[in-house]
């Protein structure tokens, strides 16, 4: 089962916990970064990478509050996993993007 | 339970059909965009969005070949799930970074 399926399976699956994987996927934005050779990325310039993707996406989306942003690592049998996730404008009509 | 873990429970848990992900997810990175308000990403902006995502990744990670792009798109339940993985070089040291 390819990577996608599984995630989207994680997230709208039927037991309670994906339940609230879900409710905690709303109203945001996530990106996750699954790297599979861990600590290839030095630490200090996580930070970095983290805001230059988050740039990235503000050009695309409606990114209500960039100071708003939750990041999650975990590291599991030499994969690293870094989710960053950031809260979206309420608004419903796409960004206009020049 | 949260988006990471749920993530990361799906790649590493116990039965057969997460053990085919984590072959997947081998000599791979994955980038995955879980966004809650499908549409938004207007179609003709996501391959400028990818390859610009790519770009930072890129400049962090030793990435092989950027042609050797793999794109997954899922939409469900007005979530759109967008995933991206390039290949990884061989080699095991670090990127020097400039």
């Amino acid at each position: 089962m390819s990577l996608i399926n599984l995630i989207s399976e994680a997230i709208f699956g039927k037991d309670k916990k994906e339940k609230t994987a879900r409710e905690s996927a709303k109203e945001r934005l996530h990106l996750v970064l699954v790297n599979d050779r861990a600590g290839q990325i030095a630490p200090d310039f996580m930070p970095k990478m983290r805001q230059e993707l988050l740039e990235v996406l503000k050009k695309y989306l409606p990114i209500a509050d960039d100071d708003d942003v939750e990041f999650n690592f975990a590291r599991k049998e030499n994969t690293d996993i870094m989710e960053m996730s950031v809260s979206l404008e309420k608004t419903d009509e796409k960004k206009n993007i020049e």
